[in-house]
């Protein structure tokens, strides 16, 4: 297998872009990546979307081909693969286009990711994301993935001592990196009360611990490491691209403190990194919930499990702690596209570990992890990238 | 990249299975391909699974995880990847299956194609076919699976003389091979009189040119080539899988009489497996509508273009003829889960290479071929198999 280098991202602005299309966005951010790796378009030799549920958002399935051919592809009859594992779908698209130029199979590939969320009302949204979960023994008997989440909360909350504020810190040390996030939906920071006197949505999760639905695309460009220095000069090495799953239900888990998918994956990954969690400098991490975030940096080994909420409150997750976790805001502050999600998570990291992250830069970053999960953790993607 | 095998193979029956659900007949698929091969669940390595839209006839996506979870395998906590390309789903997850394998990345995988249709309304499900067209340029304006390939079929009429009766003799075939293959949905033979005589749905296509909705699931289990004898007499190998995509809309094309994502896939699949067209037996090709074979035969080489009508007409396309197409019933009596089709079309050209297909069988059969289209053609996807 071959090392492969990233060599160009790009994004669309998240948010509520009620003035733009589906295909328009996913060609926006296409665009910028291949603009920002230095190439044509037509030496693009495959390309690998991920996307939740366009089908339900827009009616549209068809989504590599489309793409392809809104980019301006079609006359290429390039390879154009739609692979979708619910709010993991971005990271699942990035994982298989890493396969494909690690294998040889081809030199120069795009990633994308794109979701257009907010076409539909707030019922349709809502019934849209429970297809992550398992339909006939969760969705249909009521829950809803906050309903889920909550319960993940609470028995951490049981079990660890884990309190509100801790989760609350976590929306709110999110909210602060947005700030400097230029396409982050929410630039704005809140605070803890805040967080506390939002509505409950289930609790113990209010509104400020769930993560937004939002309009977005993300991609990046993909090659061989050892051609990327024709093309940049500062090139992103995957050093390592692992996938995991677990049940699609929570009832059926061993325990919902912990999301097993995480924890193969990332065991897997770093052991192809050869790297321990300690040389990580920062982490994007799939916060749809703030417990979600706590949850993960234990999984991930960045702290103790259990120790989760401790060390986020003693700010030990902040740009220049021990770790800086969610840099960009995190899925709670940038915004929640469900399949952009994974790529955008990558195209952080990238600009961290180029030095491009202006006032949220993370200093001295060498390693950095992206981490994106599909449902409530059904599957786990997990990206280790070094400069 | 290494040689792939395929050792082992499994179909539900298809149809209208009413009291079967999505995840149920996604398992049965695969514990058949499992036993088949002779091997244990705890050997699969990665699971890939081609579903084109489970988010709009049953309200579920996370596919990936949900078929690994109810086929047992969550506790390994396997990669498990859902890919989407509208009515090509299934040959793609075999394409990327193949990939998996050819690289080294996994030894023992599975891909599994799967759709259930019947559980909503007709104007549902048409709703959801044209999810797989342009849903902006095509859809919205009336457009429908088949007035599009009744457009094709004009076209094709107009410049090669192609007839009416000579696309009813693809119906009148594929069924009269189906009668013989025991998983096929309609297992009676048709007449060219029956075919013209049933309602116009688009004209030029009557009823019976028109391929079923129908639920149904098939898988295959890959492994390396130099291992394949360790679980079979009757390894089949992959010479070639190839993917090609094109425009989505089909008024964006240079020509309606032809699809160039097939000729694309098809020229770098003869290429890879470095044979002729003549050298194929036989082919499962995409038989969504009578018109869609013709234009495939053309494409995949195997007929000078414009000719595909007469040759069907003159018998060269039956068991026996110059190459057999369709020998299973196709997608026309076979019936058309969506997502499945991909896979069904490949578990036929083992059964064939095996010589295991009884009063179907292909005689002296070598080489065969898959042929998968999503959609109008945006994309195709090609197995070269032989024995």
């Amino acid at each position: 297998m071959r090392e492969v280098a990233i060599i160009g991202i790009g994004n669309t602005k998240f948010g509520e872009l009620w003035d733009r299309s589906f295909r328009d966005i996913a060609v926006e951010a296409g665009v910028k990546a291949i603009e920002d790796a230095g190439i044509s378009g037509d030496e693009i030799e495959a390309l690998y979307g991920g996307n939740m549920t366009a089908g339900g958002f827009v009616g549209q399935e068809h989504i590599g081909a489309l793409i392809a051919d809104y980019a301006g592809l079609a006359g290429l009859h390039i390879p154009a693969t739609r692979v979708e594992a619910a709010c993991a779908s971005g990271g699942l698209a990035l994982h298989l286009a890493v396969l494909a130029v690690a294998s040889g199979w081809y030199d120069i590939v795009i990633a994308a990711g794109v979701e257009k969320m907010t076409d539909v009302g707030e019922d349709v949204a809502n019934d849209l994301l429970v297809s992550s979960v398992d339909r006939e023994w969760e969705a249909i008997c009521g829950a809803t993935l906050p309903s889920l989440f909550a319960q993940m909360a609470r028995a951490h909350m049981e079990r660890y001592n884990t309190t509100v504020e801790q989760m609350a810190k976590v929306a709110v040390k999110n909210h602060s990196n947005a700030i400097h996030n230029p396409m982050a939906q929410y630039r704005r920071g809140i605070t803890i009360d805040a967080v506390l006197a939002s509505p409950v949505i289930a609790e113990p999760l209010h509104m400020l611990d769930c993560s937004s639905m939002a309009d977005g695309a993300s991609a990046v460009v993909l090659c061989p490491a050892e051609h990327a220095r024709k093309y940049t000069d500062s090139p992103v090495y995957v050093k390592a691209s692992t996938q995991a799953s677990d049940t699609i239900a929570l009832h059926d888990r061993r325990d919902i403190t912990t999301m097993d998918a995480t924890v193969f994956a990332a065991r897997e990954a770093y052991k192809r990194a050869s790297i321990e969690p300690s040389q990580i400098s920062l982490a994007e991490v799939h916060d749809s919930y703030t417990i979600a975030e706590i949850i993960a940096i234990e999984d991930l080994g960045f702290f103790e499990k259990g120790k989760g909420g401790v060390a986020t409150w003693e700010g030990e997750t902040e740009i220049g702690g021990k770790i800086a976790i969610n840099p960009s805001g995190g899925l709670k502050a940038c915004g929640h596209p469900l399949g952009a999600t994974g790529i955008r998570q990558v195209t952080e990291i990238v600009t961290q570990l180029r030095g491009e992250a202006g006032k949220r830069q993370v200093p001295d970053a060498h390693f950095g992890l992206a981490h994106n999960i599909g449902g409530t953790g059904g599957t786990a993607i997990i990206h280790i990238l070094s400069n």
